[in-house]
């Protein structure tokens, strides 16, 4: 029998090729011991929701409200949902054509899109425009859609950060470019040094590559840092010089747990420059509801804003767009209501205040929980979590457990990941699922679960690996950079 | 200046190549027109909400209190939700971690699978494996995940029927593969001819193209015809001596409004036709929340079902859907309730037979006065809508309409539709978006428009019509294949 087209032999390279490890083997065999009954710590992904965290009680009265407009006429619905929930349903389904359950325009609900306008030209101090603000499913769909109008072939070639967020390997590898890795120094709290970018550039134009894209994620993912002003002033000047399009991933921009570094759009700082790079440089920045204190995931509702970009390359990234239609117009709404949240005197505003409060200070205080627990490791060293929503420390192993790993036919850190995941439950992501510095060790983990598991959690952590190193150390010394 | 990466001239081809005109010029005229303030009637696309159809109220009270779960708990939620609404939010919330702001499993919640795989025995006799269905944002994320698993390159070619629904050709475009066409025969009711196909692919090879695939539309796209048990019989016995893929986008599958040819999934046609073939054929078939008498089109729900695709294959195929993490879960949900419907016995049992049959009677009703209506016009022959959502009548267009098209730079179907759409506001698709014989014009418009509004329209579509001949028939005849 010939092999048929959907073998696994005859599938798409790209598709074979490509790697995301936020849920890659330690995820997958984290499902099967949860199957199987043992209680699974999912640490792997930054899925607030699923570890305990409350949706705030606004946005969700209002989603409620417009996909149930028959009660916005019911007379007991005031019983139920509060006044000013019922009136933001009712502005917001008179921005649909047809409420929830019709199509959209492709790049999203005008209305929802001119908020997003005035959020931004709030936040930043500089106007925005609807017509270059995109909904889509989540920001990782935008990613993929920009990605796939920047990559021609494998000579093109996109500068991402290493630690990355897999999300940008994956899809360069799917698109069929090429990646070009700049490092990130750990030691200097995985600040950015333009000389790293200048010689990643340089490496990868002598090997015949068109750089065309530089992505910062900032907050970091998995890395955690925050960059300052003149840091993206550097990359800006820098992405100008090289005549790249800078993808500005800013998901995390709610997610700050220090008051030194502020976030600071790369939008703005541009604009802060002045001619002519403010007109020049070409920018894309992604945002979500997935993250910050929303944490809304599974609605899946994100935006990009291009800048700089000319009508008709923003005309055919919405002929694209319109190919599946229109983003699900529930992750449009809860965009709406994100940009556009409860103000001073509303009756729900005190009390959304105080739940996102809440989150924000609740994450703050399990990032110092779980940086100071890593610490508290004598083969651990990590960097404080300034922003996002992980922790990644570096894991020194010592050369007993790489052989070990090495003869389980694993690198060092799955093979230490997947025995802490089988000691305790807790599933994290290799820093090989990242991108690290050769013979450095790392695990990404998040810090969502609740407050109250926390310190268990790092108890059950330090104790795995106490008993890791006992069990692999020579007493001699281990493994560093 | 040096030109910029996002500068028109600098996009990645397949971008700028594809083509979606059910969103084209003619939308984007539309828009403009409803902008300046005309009156617009959108049937350029399936979205029966936007046309005023009311969505079913059951699965949008589920969907209302999954996302207030906080209501579960109100003392006065009885007051506004039926008690079986309440149990089936409680139900659906108990198969997901974490509540809908949670990601799901990246092919969907595991729960509601096992309910679409218990949809599919029950509909078809025969068991469906949970493990082999992904839920989708949508059908047409779940065609396009699978053509990019297919498609490796420019040699790689997909058989797609002519006319077709353009979401094939764009894909295949942005893909970088090739369509290879097979026509459809407007005077035997768009019927599938084998002899076509072998025809096509023999065309196809001749020229270098590996053949991989094979869609059909069934219910037909934009054709509306609905495919015999023989006919699919003869489809599925091609694609296994071809070795080809069977892809079966069967969307409109509960769209019937005639009683002689129901609906028959290619999978139960697969199924009854016994080994060897039932246990070879590789068969994907689509389904959706977005069309039927749901018509949730904007909370993009869907479903792929995977039928002898080896298990390497479907991990690759779950590995990719892991890198926009999960599709939208308020969509998952929708699906669950459209597999699970009430039952007779249940609360909600009546109210929902009674608004599902008003909607599918009504749009039988709308076919018949569609058809007619397009059949009372001299120049016009139209196919009756045996299923699906659409009209597509042939318009014969006199010498001089040709002519005056061409002198516009228009192709003479879009020449057609932006009169006609500038003189009534009826916003269709061209012919030429889904592809038709040399010489030979079309439109595509949905019958979804009012039951009540139907008559003035089809009265609006013949004065202009009538007039557009008045002005350009030469009195001697028109042009026909």
């Amino acid at each position: 029998m010939s092999s048929k087209p959907l073998d696994y032999e005859n599938l798409n390279k790209n598709v074979k090729e490509c790697q995301y490890a936020v849920r890659g083997e330690l995820y997958l065999r984290a499902s099967e011991l949860q199957k199987e009954g043992k209680k699974i710590i999912f640490t792997n992904v930054g899925n607030p929701h699923a570890l305990g965290q409350k949706p705030l009680t606004f946005p969700r009265q209002v989603i409620a409200l417009c996909q149930a407009p028959f009660l916005l006429d019911d007379p007991n619905v005031g019983l139920v949902f509060p006044a000013d929930a019922i009136a933001r349903a009712k502005h917001l389904l008179s921005m649909t054509s047809g409420g929830l359950g019709a199509y959209s325009d492709s790049r999203g609900i005008p209305g929802v899109r001119k908020e997003v306008a005035e959020f931004i030209e709030r936040r930043d101090g500089y106007p925005s425009d609807p017509e270059l603000i995109f909904l889509t499913d989540g920001a990782s769909k935008g990613v993929m859609q920009i990605l796939n109008a920047i990559i021609r072939g494998e000579g093109d070639g996109v500068l991402v950060p290493v630690p990355q967020y897999p999300l940008y390997s994956a899809t360069i590898s799917l698109l069929g470019g090429t990646l070009v890795p700049y490092y990130l120094e750990e030691t200097a709290n995985w600040g950015l040094d333009v000389n790293n970018l200048r010689q990643s550039v340089a490496q990868a134009r002598y090997k015949g590559i068109t750089v065309r894209a530089m992505v910062i994620i900032n907050p970091g993912n998995p890395t955690g840092q925050c960059l300052s002003e003149a840091n993206l002033k550097d990359v800006i000047k820098f992405c100008y010089q090289e005549n790249l399009v800078l993808l500005g991933d800013e998901v995390y921009q709610q997610n700050i747990y220090q008051d030194e570094r502020p976030f600071i759009s790369a939008r703005k700082v541009l604009m802060d420059m002045g001619p002519p790079i403010n007109k020049e440089l070409q920018l894309v920045s992604f945002h979500t509801v997935s993250k910050g204190y929303w944490g809304e995931c599974g609605q899946r509702g994100g935006y990009f804003e291009m800048t700089n970009i000319p009508p008709k390359s923003v005309e055919e990234i919405y002929k694209v767009a319109s190919i599946a239609l229109s983003p699900n117009v529930p992750g449009q709404i809860f965009m709406g209501l994100m940009v556009n949240p409860p103000k001073p005197g509303d009756i729900s505003y005190e009390r959304y205040v105080r739940e996102s409060k809440a989150v924000l200070e609740s994450l703050r205080k399990r990032a110092h929980i779980m940086t100071d627990g890593f610490n508290s490791c004598r083969n651990v060293v990590c960097n404080f979590t300034e922003g996002a929503m992980y922790s990644f420390p570096q894991i020194r192993l010592p050369p007993k457990a790489i052989e070990a790993a090495k003869k389980a036919g694993k690198v060092p850190d799955v093979f230490y990941c997947l025995k802490l995941l089988e000691a305790t439950g807790i599933s994290t992501v290799p820093g090989s699922g990242f991108g690290q510095k050769e013979g450095v060790f790392h695990l990404r983990t998040t810090i969502l679960p609740a407050e109250e598991d926390m310190p268990a959690i790092m108890a059950s952590f330090k104790k795995f690996n106490d008993e890791f190193m006992e069990q692999y150390e020579d007493h001699k010394g281990y493994s560093r950079m």
